[in-house]
Formats: C-alpha cells, structure tokens, sequence
C-alpha cells in the first residue's frame, strides 16, 4: 500500500508536504528510497528514467506530474496493463493563458522593441497591431489550448484553432486535421503551440509549417521542445518569414549557455514556466485517485496510450 | 464654416485623410495656416500653445483630440463660453485595457526578471504571483479604468477601483474618494493610474500613495505624466516600498535621454502608446458633431469644466 514519489528533476518538498496534509498516514517512499519494490501501488513520476517503472510488480497506477505524459510514454519498458493518468486541473489552464495572453499582447504591442529602445535612450511610437486584425492560429484545443482561446476571444483577437477533432469554443473557428492546416496557417499571424508530445506531433513546428503561415509572422511555443525544429525556426526568423518567436520550452533543459536562442535578438526564452504544477492545487485530486485505486476502482483522468495524451 | 486642424506636435497627414473621406466639402485649415481667424467655427486641438484659441472670435467648439482634456485647460485663455468635446472611443478602451493587461501579466510572471536572466543565459525560475491573490487597484474607473477592470477580472484577478462616486462593475470592489483610499490602497499589490489629469489629481502618485499600498508592489502609470512624483517614485524604489514600475507618459514627453527612468532596472518605459486615438475610428463622430455644431445643436461628448474631465 506504499504510494511512490518518482521525481527526476524537480524538488520534492512541497509534494511531500501536501501529500501528508491531504493523507497522513499514507506510506510514502521518496525515489531512489523506495523499500522493497513490490510494496509500491501507486507512483506519481516526472521524467522517470526508462525502464524504472517497470521494476514495480504490483503497480496499480501511475500518475504524471504534469499536464503532459510524453516523458512517461516515450518509455518503451512502461508496463502496458497499468492505467496512466495526467493532472488535469484549472489553475494550469489559468497559468497557460495567462502566458499566452501576454506573449500574444506584447508582440502585438512591440514590447521586445521597446525593450531595445529603452536600453538606447530611444523614444519612438510604433502601431500597435489590432487585436480583431490579428488571426491567432493556436494549434491544440484541448484543455489549455481551448482556456487559452476563450481569454483571445475575449480581447478581442480573431481566434482560430487547429486540432484532430472538431471543437465548438464561441468566436473561435476550428480547423480539423492534415487537409485543413494549410486554410488554418494561411490565415495566422500569431501561431501558437499546446499540442501533445506524441509521434504525430514531434517536430511539428517545422519550415513547411512556416512557410504556410502569413509573412512576418510570430511564434509561441509552450508544449514541448521537441514540437519544434530549432534549425529550421533560425532559419525562418533569417529569412524573415517570421519576425520573432516566444519560446518556453525547449529539447534540452535548462537550455545550455552556448545555445544560439539565448541571444537570438528576435528570440524571448523564458525558462519552462508557462504552467507550473502547484501541489496544493493537484494534490487532492492525487490522493482521490490513490484512494479509488487502492479501493479497486479505477482512477480519473486517464490518458488514452494509443492517442498519445 | 472652417474646420480647423491644431495638432502641436502630431503628423496631421491621416487626420486629414480621414477628415476628407467622411466630408469632402470641409472647408479644412491646418494650423498655423488658418486663414482669416473669424472664419473658423470649429477646432480639432492637440496642445494647443496656450491663448491660441482665444484667437477665434467665432469658435463654436473645441475638440481634443484625446481621451484626456488637461491639455486644454491648462490654457488660462480658453474662451469661456465654448464647448470642450473629448474622444469618446471604444477602440481606445480596447487599446488601453491591453495595455494594462499586458502590463500586469508581465510583471505577475517575472518577465522583467527573464529578460534580465537571458542576457546572462541564466535559467531560472520563479514562481508566478497567482491571480486570485493579488490585488489589481485601479484609480479611475472610466471610460479607460471600467474596461481595463472588467478584462482584469475575466483573468481572474482581484480586482478593486477607486474613484470619486460610486461605480458598479461585477467582481470590481469600488472605494470611493478620499476616505476610502487608504483602504483602497491597503489591498493594493499593482496600482493602476488611469484617473483625469486635474488640479485634484496633479501629482496623487506621490510618497503617501506609495507609503499605503502593500509592501513591494507594483506602479503602472498609463494617465498623465504629471500625476507622478518622479522623485517619489525613486525614492520608494529605493526603499523597496515598490519593487517596480511599468510608466508609459511623463511629464517631458518625449522622456529626454538623461533622465534616470531610463536606465532603472526595475522601470519599464514605454513611448506613449498605450492608447493612441487612430483617426478612422474617432473622426466619423468629430464630422458628426461638426455638422451638429453647424446645425445649431449642441456638440456630443462635452466635458465638465468644473469638474476637469
């Protein structure tokens, strides 16, 4: 009945803390620390490293830390018959649109120029780009990409969305699949990434896809590095068929010193932040489904391993 | 029956533009060419110099070209007995509420911080100010102040306003006049001047202000130049009082090169331009009044001399 703590890379504490609070007298083992391995039900793994999992003979559920589940299904050795699950929560929803508002408000607003011109004494007024003259092309409406869209709508922005399936989200145009991308880029002045990490979507964010959207155009990536070709995003911004690019998350991370996006003038890097999970927020949630599983139900917000999310 | 065009410091050349396409037979002057001064019945302003228009002895209005009117009475000289008309314009709110948007993200999810960290290549994080708990105050909660609230609110954050009578926005707590500023203040962790530039308001932004709001907020200033101590504003910075301050006006417009705003870390200056009045949208309802004022009716839009806005 021991619940498992499998966190490659971030800090524990916090989780541990909530964890107690919601469910004292749960029998927590922190990784590598993990007792003998047929004890362990239940994991909750960021970025676990290949085959780890695989070791838990008992392993009832595993449950990722994030919103995304790339890092646990690019596992080949991942246990098929145990139920994956993936946070689903509102404040991730919340904290993805607000950064998609501001990368989408500042570039509208010439705030990366601005920046400049500060730094050289420089007062000069540009244009805003208008809010119901901009399309903003966001490709993935799921959770976090339809939160995000509701928030442009709002603002005024012309919306439009690109996804595997038809979606209804008010003021917002849905394009469907390989055969509507090309009307779906054509019509984007803003493209903007929440798609799933899967191997449909890897390297997606490539030079076809940015010789589709309009001239000048501007990038926000906040799903996964791997969604993009970083050569061919250098490339684009050279040749000026895109003017700039806000970047979140990228292959590596922390994104090394000697790499070219950290001077890149039309490049912003903000370090992997765009949606934070908070454990107070996702704990409960957590320890519910610990509880179901350990009650012989099945546990809520299960990924569907062969859609990839 | 002359119109006539006094933009102090401004390109007339789309003003005039648009003031032709919606009434081609406009007898239109561009100051300083006036023609004959008694011919001129109404006058579009931009800071005018002050006594200029005591010079029409056959005005019969007087439009800003903004949102604001300090710029005209300021002028002891203003003919007494004529109509003031100000822009009244949805697309300015529009306009405006981005901006303040904007700025608020930006300083809620440490974007100043992260230009900082990408020139030294230096990946870090920081946890975001979370929405619901910080406290947006709005001074002025107009035309400018409602719609910057009310898009403030839909984020998600919490949202109060100040101001002189009683204004009703759903989820915007209302503070009225003096008595309740210090409790206004007391919940304060991003203040946001979008008040009228009066004799009442001259320099409110000052060490009193910034001595009642919760320890290391945070200023934007998108009204006037002068309602602004600067040496406050340093001061408080200084002290930690304010941890920062995003200004888009000044009292010396353009900011002259050796003024210290520039080079500040924890000031963000931006050129005027959180809300520009575009001519396509304002100058259909400036013909509308024109022709009013001809027909013998009174203008729309009028300000309050009394009371400055």
């Amino acid at each position: 009945m021991a619940f498992l703590l499998l966190l490659a890379d971030i800090e524990s504490k916090s989780w541990v803390k909530q964890l107690k609070i919601h469910e004292p007298q749960l029998d927590l083992r922190l990784w590598p620390n993990t007792g003998p391995v047929e004890e362990i039900d239940f994991v909750l793994a960021w970025r676990p490293p290949p085959g780890e999992l695989a070791r838990y003979p008992k392993l009832r559920c595993i449950a990722s830390l994030g919103a995304g589940v790339d890092h646990l299904l690019r596992d080949p050795d991942l246990p098929a018959a145990v139920p994956v699950t993936r946070v689903v929560d509102a404040s991730m929803a919340q904290s993805m649109s607000e950064y998609v508002v501001m990368a989408v408000l500042n570039w509208c607003r010439h705030m990366p120029r601005y920046a400049r011109q500060q730094q050289e004494r420089r007062w000069q007024v540009h244009v805003p780009r208008q809010a119901s003259s901009t399309g903003v092309g966001i490709m993935g409406l799921g959770q976090l990409g339809g939160a995000a869209a509701r928030h442009l709508v709002a603002l005024g922005f012309d919306v439009a969305g690109w996804s595997t399936g038809p979606k209804q989200i008010a003021g917002v145009r849905s394009y469907i699949g390989e055969a509507q991308l090309g009307a779906f880029l054509g019509r984007t002045d803003i493209l903007v990434c929440l798609l799933p990490l899967t191997e449909r979507t890897r390297g997606i964010l490539d030079a076809r896809l940015f010789a589709g959207v309009r001239p000048g155009a501007y990038l926000i990536n906040c799903a996964r590095g791997e969604h993009l070709q970083e050569a061919d995003l250098l490339a684009a911004l050279d040749s000026g068929q895109l003017a700039g690019a806000c970047l979140d998350v990228f292959v590596t991370e922390p994104l090394p010193p000697e790499h070219p996006f950290w001077r890149h003038p039309s490049i912003t890097v903000t370090p992997h932040t765009a949606s934070l999970t908070h454990p107070r927020a996702v704990v409960p949630r957590l320890i519910e489904n610990y509880r179901r599983v350990m009650a012989g139900l099945a546990p809520l917000d299960q990924i569907d391993r062969l859609r990839g999310y």
